[in-house]
This record gives structure tokens, C-alpha cells and sequence, in this order.
């Protein structure tokens, strides 16, 4: 049986922008793993509904379902010990939650804020109507109120990465010297990010910026055109 | 030769209360080596020449100089390669660096708003005129100034330990099923914290306040009850 990844997907179905669906393709990767990704809209939920959610990535491996990155991630980890690690041991894996979570929670709602309302332009016009009513209504407010002041609201979001930015001037990659899941989890945001819009989110001459490089030539050509896929 | 930790005091010499300290004295317990602790003012500057340079803590090993909580804890690991793991391996302590340089740059300046005016009554008197003028320098504010809004701040210092928070929900420690050095970088902060002032920081039923407490357990007496030997 082929492994299925469930991958969001815009107007262009070639066009992937989930930060989660990003982690779980370089995972995958990660660990020499094929799959074929199936590309899946946001209005498509009755196309998941053999996973008993409705959100990707899903993994469809033989005859496992894992939906969640982070639980992906943990199941690649477990199914696939001989394969490299995308940890490198429990502890680390343990360690790595707390860069998922920062993720989660401080840099992806910043990109929020940055990049919302440059989204619908490249959805499948079966999901703009979907995305404009389910973020406002998460928002409370309309997606371009969201990204009103982004000129200045950057200014935050850039000093708000200096965690990452102590980190990235000390070594080259958040898993040391070669990128492994937590460098993944932190891509997902900015890849996401820069698929869905021009906005200037990085200072050029920011050692994280320069570490994206260093991920976009890790993730390969396909990771680096896909702002050319917009609709 | 004694293994030595030079260890910032207050007024009483057994007071211990500087957060890098004490991440280097939970290293040293977690490893199972002895050290004698060194009292330490801040305005000893010459008893702190022989490691060239002017801040704790310094641990002294043998003939070897270390200062830096991070360079101290990736000494004892290195050095002592037989005893528990702090980090658990490579790639573990190539992500501990993150969660390290959250503290440094998210948790500590956000605790600094909430005590840092309760921290000169605990001091020698030799130290007080030295700590008013240097912190009020980097903060460019008097201490009471800096400290005023704290009853409004401290419910934006508690919702960004989120990132804390999430992990914490989902495993009893940092480190997962129990504590090691990455749990330590973040005890040290609250830890100084309660050491220097009564100001609630965490709510009670914070999943991260119960986390405290199983630190606090696991930290020992001594670490519990340094609030009461507050001058």
C-alpha cells in the first residue's frame, strides 16, 4: 500500500503552504521515507473523515492513520527506529516539545498577523469563503484588520525571535551542526510564511534568515519554488 | 583539591539567589559531585580575576575554571561523561541551547519587571548602591519605576509562558519523565524569583506552578527553603 500524506493545498493543487504539513514532508524526508501527498482543501473535510478529524497533515501509512504533526513525528520516530533520527533520543524529543510549542504558540501567531490577509488570494475559490469566516471568527476581527499595521507590528514579531536568534548565533542549525525535527517545526512557520506572501518577514541580514537559507537548501528545489505555485 | 562553585549571596551569606547559580548548582547534584559553595558579592570583583572575568557563577575543578552556567553545564557534561546525563546526548543539548536562550531572553527579563525592586533589601549593604546604579543603568529607570505596573504585568509575564505551559500539560518535566539540565535552565529563574521576593509570579492551578513544586521536590530542602533566609 503507497504512503499517503494529506497535504493542504491552494487554488494550484502543486501549491503546499501548511507550516504543519511542512514538518511532517520533512520528517518523512528525514527518514528516507517516499510518499505520495494527496493535495486536500480546507472544505474537503468528508475526504478525512476516515482519520475521525478534520485537519491535516495525515499520514496514511499501510494500514496506520496518524493525523498531527507532532504526532507524526512521533510515530515516524517509533516505526522507523533504523531510519536517521529525528530527534536523537527521548530526552531530546522530550526538549524538542518545547520548541514545538513556541512554535505553536508564539511564532505562528505572529505570522498570523503578518501574512492572513494574503491567504485567500491563493485558496481554491471552494475555500475562501471557509477561511474568511472561520479565521474572523477566531481573529474577532476582519483578516485585513488583522494585518493593518503589519509595517510596524513586524518590528515585534522579528525581536520576539530572539530565542531562536541566541541559538542560531551559536550554531549553525536548532539540532546542532544538521537540521533534524526542531529545525523542521520552525521551518514549517517561515516556509508557510513566505508560500503565502511577499511580506518582508526577516531582516536580511538576520542569522535567522540565513539559516532559512541553509533549511530551503536542506528541503530541496521543490521547497524553494513553491511561492512560484501561488495562484 | 575542593571542587569549588562561586555562588552569589545576599546580606545572610547562606542566601543564594542568582538563577544562573543555581542552574550550575542542580548540574553539579544531578551529576553526583560535590562542591563547596562560595559566598559571593557582587562588588567582590577581585575575588572573581583568576577565571578573567567579573560575574558567577565560577566552578572551580581541579585546575580547570569554567564560568558561565551554559559553559559549566557542557564542562560537566563533557567531563564527566559516566555520570547521569544532564542533556542526554548531542542533539539533546543542541535544543536545550533553545529552551536556554527562551530563559535568557523571555523568562528573566519578565521576571526582572516583577522583583527586581525587592532584590536590594536582601543584599549586603556593601552590594546596594553598586546593584541600584548597574540596574537602573540597563534599564535606563529607577527600580521602583521598573517594577511599578507589576499587578497588571505579571498577567502578560504569565501568558507568555505558554510555550512552558504546553509542554507541561502534555509531560511532567522539561526533560519528560524527569528533570535534567533543560529544567534546570528554567527552575533557576523561578527559583530566584521566590528567593528574592513574595510576589505571586505563577497562579496556583498554573500547570506550571505544580511543575515548581515537583522542582522544588527534586531540588532538595535547602533549594525549598532559601526564602527564609532572606535578610
Amino acid at each position: 500500500m503507497a504512503r499517503l500524506l494529506y497535504d493542504l493545498a491552494g487554488a494550484n493543487p502543486d501549491f503546499r503552504f501548511s507550516p504543519y504539513c511542512w514538518r511532517a514532508r520533512l520528517a518523512l524526508a528525514h527518514k528516507g521515507l517516499e510518499a505520495e501527498t494527496v493535495p486536500w482543501r480546507f472544505t474537503e473535510k468528508d475526504k478525512l473523515a476516515f482519520s475521525g478529524q478534520g485537519r491535516v497533515p495525515v499520514l496514511v501509512d499501510g494500514d496506520r492513520v496518524v493525523s498531527d504533526s507532532w504526532q507524526i513525528a512521533q510515530y515516524l520516530e517509533t516505526a522507523y527506529p533504523d531510519a536517521p533520527s529525528l530527534f536523537g533520543g527521548q530526552e531530546a524529543q522530550a526538549v524538542a516539545r518545547f520548541v514545538n510549542s513556541w512554535a505553536d504558540s508564539v511564532q505562528l501567531p505572529g505570522l498570523t498577523r503578518l501574512v492572513l490577509v494574503d491567504i485567500p488570494a491563493t485558496l481554491h475559490e471552494g475555500d475562501r469563503s471557509y477561511f474568511h469566516s472561520s479565521r474572523e471568527q477566531r481573529l474577532g476581527m476582519p483578516l485585513a484588520a488583522a494585518c493593518a499595521d503589519r509595517d510596524t507590528r513586524v518590528e515585534d514579531f522579528r525581536a520576539g525571535l530572539i530565542p531562536l536568534r541566541l541559538v542560531l548565533k551559536a550554531q549553525p542549525f536548532l539540532c546542532g551542526d544538521a537540521p533534524a525535527y526542531a529545525d523542521y517545526i520552525v521551518f514549517g512557520g517561515f516556509q508557510w510564511a513566505r508560500c503565502v506572501s511577499d511580506f518582508p518577514i526577516l531582516a536580511e541580514d538576520d542569522v535567522v534568515a540565513q539559516w532559512l537559507e541553509r533549511m530551503l537548501e536542506a528541503a530541496g528545489p521543490q521547497a524553494r519554488r513553491m511561492p512560484s505555485l501561488r495562484a
